[in-house]
């Protein structure tokens, strides 16, 4: 057995049974040990952004890790901004690199670069495999320091001779890291905040917005009055009828600041304090009241739905019935506007359906018009790399088969890993993506007013997608993706509504 | 004035007048700046990757850097592979990475990396702006650092307070470091070699290829008998009727070998020595014999022109006329093969084009069906990681207005880069892709075998592009290129003769 057939069974051994790949030269061994060993799922990926983004939306829904296979130092780089969206979210991945092989890399070959200082960025865990006989025990552990909470990324940098060398040795499982529990001291600090009344908030991140970690803050505020809100950019929020509806802190720096206004205590259960996005002159960098006391009942590391369910009976919180959401939205009607397109998709997204947010400016507001459609789950862009959201939604479909992915998805975003429609095709997956296509970097031109500029024809011009126009079904059918324009709201939900009921991806372009 | 103004300033002052630019918010002031200070040239590109390897090619054919415009760390992420060819090309960039504001850094924001340290892998100069009045100074360094031979990736980090802050101060141009002549004792050492005789191989990199370099390099040859040859993969060759042909040292292991076989002395002029591109099991990792001697005339930063002359003008080297190269091929006929394709591409290309080469497997020979082709420059992929052809040659059209380029594209690496088509589009560039649609990466296939494996069902899986096909010409009408397919020489020769009568970008997907 060589180093590569080692690190294959490990990996299947530790739970690891799909690989998002674009392998090259130096990882032909590890290919040849997939070929041999039966039990990985292998997806192809055009791109490393669209490799990366899939892993980690494959690890959102399915709650267990993916591995990649990436070629060589600029293929991680490559990969890296949607290494840094799954960072942010505290996704697990295993993060394979194929690389020159230990004797070659002095030669300074024209791919030679420096694989672990640029992997150190996104990693929590950076090994790079030093021989065939211990590939088997680094791919345990990288397995192990990826499911380390929240979710981590560890990259294993494979030389070409550690996988292709004969010794290789297949490791047990290590154990999955529990999440520390919170101290009874955070718990005591957040009762007594609670206890003591006043205008509180509770802020929910991580798995505080499962469906289960929801139900048992709905208890808290019941008993208390305290608000519950979620982070502005969450890995996976548990939505619709059935779930607890909670706001996000908005991105708007003044719409954050008014959203918070008031707040005597801030609880952070899974949480971290809001900051805001960007420094903007004269402004705050965070919108929580600088008198506001902010209190932590769980880091996100830490089991944030036990110290919840803690905190409610601490306060003697009965059980509470999760609120009705209202009445589910019509189909709308006429222009395509931020809110007929919110209620639409609200209208017609199937039960189940998992909803890949990287809608940027025009969306802002979709969230809100879903809390009464059928349950769903809520996947967004959690690290601002944008480029995220086909790939996501590519390794959502594959981590949660037999549902319904609905991709929101800005047209300037959506131009940096496009490849993705192509794995989505050839894995005839259920994808149904939505591409706005306002034809610009609409948030740049709100940017540029916000910094108090008044565009010239050149900053006009950097914010323009519009000259050429971007075709999408064009694009679309570039890669074998079935695709169709609308310019009405009636059109838009004929269209979506079939989608959802046909098998394999669609695109939808929203002529805006 | 803010220090977005002076940077502006004195970019343009020191002779930079180019900006490939994906800006985001933090750059927003930066973006101002430009509207207001006349004279520098903005080209967006809808994908960091399309932004560097636009620079690159910038660099390679106007000879002077341009300016990057990226946004924070995942934005400089996506532009870092072909940051990594740049470096390998010695090609000069001036890399400006917008970033958060100096004091909103230590909230870790959710774009917030470690910008610095990803840039470190493929900079030879990193420096974090850290206050406007600096700003100016720290850009004159920059684009001196940017111009040190051979040429540079110099990257200056911009938080966007040392951008937006009153206080900038514009800074002179810094002068242009000159290459370093090489040592009377390197002229020596190689003209004693030269004189002994015996098969010596004079290895030509960086200005060696320029057209004066290679005549001088002539002058040599034809005074000892020594071979001309080319590094494998080059910034720029001089090449075609009236330069002096050379050959490259080829790629794969045992043609590197067989081609170098017998040399007992080799001779680097502003080359290194030859190493494989990877290491395979019982190869060697460099082509050199074992029993040959090498010998440095110049170092790749040196003047390698110069010592070229001087060497000459040791061995009393008479002026030699450059050869002629022979007659024009004919365009090829029939069935589409390399040879066929290569003779089209010789036959048809006017004067002065510009040969963007990431032609990968399908090419390999391409460059030898060249050399009585009218004059025309040839630039290749130098630092491996693939996704550099487009891109290149949007760069290179922009740096030699006026002339043909005509891209070579191998179709799986294309699919990294696919947007820079849409920068060629906007900016009308003169640009002719050809595509190689053999719907496989079908180095790795070779790759596979070389390294005995028999590809089963997994691994031929992950390197076939064919399910679904790419279709070209819809990817290129969905950016605004026109393009079409052939299937015979008779039809390319067609399209490719039109394309390079006609203003602005054309695609051809030749479907192999």
């Amino acid at each position: 057995m060589n180093g590569a057939e080692s690190l294959v069974h490990t990996l299947l051994g530790s739970g690891v049974d799909t690989c998002f790949a674009n392998p090259g030269t130096s990882e032909m061994h590890f290919v040849a040990a997939l070929d041999r060993i039966p039990g990985m799922r292998c997806v192809l990926g055009l791109f490393e952004g669209v490799v990366t983004g899939a892993a980690d939306g494959y690890a959102r829904m399915a709650g267990k890790p993916a591995a990649t296979l990436l070629h060589c130092g600029p293929g991680l780089a490559n990969g890296l901004a949607n290494l840094h969206n799954a960072r942010r979210a505290g996704s697990p991945v295993v993060n394979i690199v194929g690389d020159q092989a230990t004797y070659h890399r002095p030669l300074d070959a024209p791919l030679t670069a420096d694989t672990e200082g640029w992997a150190r960025g996104v990693s929590a865990w950076v090994r790079t495999a030093t021989g065939a006989a211990s590939v088997g025990a680094d791919a345990a552990v990288a397995v192990q320091a990826a499911r380390t909470p929240p979710g981590q990324v560890a990259t294993l940098i494979l030389p070409a001779d550690t996988a292709w060398t004969e010794g290789g040795v297949v490791a047990a499982p290590l154990p999955v890291p529990a999440a520390p529990q919170a101290a009874p001291s955070q718990i005591e600090t957040a009762a007594a905040v609670l206890r003591r009344g006043g205008p509180v908030v509770l802020l929910l991140g991580g798995e505080a917005l499962s469906q289960a970690g929801l139900a048992v803050a709905h208890r808290i505020a019941a008993q208390t009055g305290a608000r519950l809100m979620a982070e502005g950019f969450n890995k996976r929020i548990a939505r619709g009828q059935g779930r607890v509806a909670v706001e996000r802190v908005p991105y708007v720096v003044e719409e954050a600041i008014q959203a918070l206004a008031g707040t005597g205590h801030l609880i952070l259960a899974g949480s971290r304090k809001p900051v805001t996005f960007f420094a903007y002159p004269g402004k705050p960098g965070t919108s929580v009241p600088t008198d506001c006391e902010v209190v932590v009942l769980a880091r996100p590391e830490q089991d944030v739905v036990a110290a919840l369910a803690q905190l409610a009976d601490a306060l003697s919180a009965p059980p509470a019935a999760v609120p009705d959401n209202g009445e589910r939205p019509e189909a709308g009607r006429g222009a395509l506007t931020p809110e007929s397109v919110a209620a639409t998709v609200a209208a017609l997204m199937p039960e189940g359906t998992v909803i890949v947010d990287e809608s940027i400016s025009f969306g802002r507001g979709f969230f809100a018009a879903t809390k009464a459609a059928p349950p769903h789950d809520w996947l967004a862009l959690t690290g601002g790399a944008i480029g995220d959201g086909l790939p996501l939604a590519t390794g959502a479909a594959l981590g949660a088969p037999g549902r319904r992915v609905i991709t929101l998805q800005a047209d300037g975003s959506a131009m940096y890993t496009l490849q993705a429609l192509w794995t989505q095709a050839r894995e005839a997956l259920d994808v149904t993506t939505v591409v706005f296509a306002n034809r610009k970097y609409a948030i740049l031109l709100a940017e540029l007013a916000s910094v108090g500029a008044n565009p010239g024809r050149t900053a006009l011009d950097m914010m323009d997608l519009g000259n050429p126009d971007l075709g999408w079904t064009k694009l679309a059918a570039g890669m074998g993706v079935e695709a169709a324009r609308a310019e009405t709201c009636e059109r838009f939900a004929d269209l979506l509504g079939q989608s959802v009921t046909l098998r394999g991806p669609f695109l939808i372009e929203l002529v805006l």
